[in-house]
């Protein structure tokens, strides 16, 4: 976001608050912050607070920010659950000046050497309960990502939820998973991953996530994903059971629906 | 295949067959393909004869290939399970001329529009059961595959067909089962597919693949897919029993471990 809010001109400065010294120097470094300084010099300095930290440290980060705002700045906050934030801050005075965004796109990466030019460009940021925020705050924050070109839907923090476990924290499971069973499996044999083909690699691909960014957000989202993962199992279950009665004709019109996700995911 | 060895000037003159009509026009109209003809005429004409059908077609076309060609020809089949095929040819007289492979990397998509230039570059092709073919056949294969920018690893059909299983055939399942239980629960919120993140699309793309393709696989490879499904089946339900209890310590150590797959997948 810092990249792309500089280089469309919506930011004048990028200010970065880092809670990994490295991290911060390796910013400014690489230009994708001016400057680096302490939470609470930042954010007196700032119109705009982005937060984008693990799920479990905005409960405790986003209150901080919040309790030094005024009414002329904006606090976003881009995490992947929402209800268990905005519950927990719904007596704050200041509640007002937060907005919850989603902007759906990312990588497997973390730190500052994940951040790339245009991973928001054409994707859909999902705006959170807008109805507990000030008219103005949320009209920025529209503003912020027009400029990256980003298109916005709007959801209660139940249903985004709820949807987000199953378009995004079920894929996660199942590709940790997956590494988890060739890992094992392979474990003695390193060259016959020289053999992998580019589908293995796409649908491990999340399997590298970081898991002090995943396990706050299965923690926070269990109830949904519990839902989702049941689901699962038993979609594979059917397929399993095909297969032991060698039913492919089941086994056949089974992946003629799963095709049916082309007409969605292009 | 034809795009890159056309490319890099392997072979002066492509012909193909397809069992579609229409698929060889738009091929030549393409100009995948100088020329289309009937499999008995190509074959006749043809100083190497790529086999590339489904699985179940192959026990077909390949006897029916070996039964016109001389001892200057090659025949190649470039499908994803060996064991089934070449255990049917061991009593073929000219089983010999046959080479049989497996370059690994392909797409989601099939037929001439899926063509696309440098697939195979930089990619590994396994070579199976090489010492039943002659020394002049499988030194020719190599030429081909080298001409590629492929590496090449040789595997008996037994350990290919389990390997695959893990690093292709179950990546598959993982994403036919992941595409169905998303779509059963979004049929009626098509709209909610937009916020898709880019990991979601990357682990379900595999679930556009075609049944045509895959169901002869999995009934060729049951036995093997069925003990990795069971595994894979089970990894899930460590997840789900961890969620369940809210241990969140073991799952942070599961996705630690998941993590592992970045040392063996760049």
């Amino acid at each position: 976001m810092a990249i792309s809010l500089q280089e469309n001109g919506f930011a004048s400065k990028i200010i970065g608050v880092d809670a990994i010294r490295e991290h911060e120097k390796k910013a400014i470094r690489r230009y994708i912050i001016d400057e680096a300084m302490p939470l609470k010099e930042a954010v007196l300095q700032s119109d705009i607070i982005i937060v984008a930290t693990p799920v479990d440290v905005m409960l405790k980060v986003i209150p901080e920010v919040l309790d030094l705002v005024t009414e002329k700045q904006v606090v976003l906050d881009v995490g992947s659950t929402k209800e268990r934030l905005l519950e927990s801050l719904k007596n704050h005075p200041n509640r007002n000046r937060l907005v919850a965004a989603h902007p759906m796109a990312g990588t497997e990466y973390s730190g500052p050497e994940a951040a790339i030019p245009n991973l928001f460009d054409g994707k859909y940021t999902v705006l959170v309960d807008t109805a507990d925020s000030d008219a103005d705050a949320v009209k920025i924050t529209e503003q912020l990502f027009e400029s990256m070109n980003m298109d916005i839907a709007y959801l209660k923090a139940k249903e985004h939820d709820e949807h987000t476990a199953y378009v995004s924290h079920i894929s996660h499971i199942s590709s940790f998973a997956l590494a988890l069973t060739v890992l094992e499996k392979e474990k003695n044999e390193g060259r016959i991953f020289e053999l992998a083909s580019s589908g293995f690699g796409s649908t491990v691909r999340l399997a590298k996530s970081s898991p002090d960014m995943w396990v706050p957000i299965f923690r926070q989202n269990r109830d949904n994903v519990l839902v989702i993962l049941d689901e699962y199992i038993e979609t594979l279950s059917k397929f399993r059971s095909l297969l032991i009665k060698k039913d492919f004709k089941q086994f056949y019109q089974l992946i003629e629906e799963a095709n049916n996700i082309k007409k969605i995911i292009k």
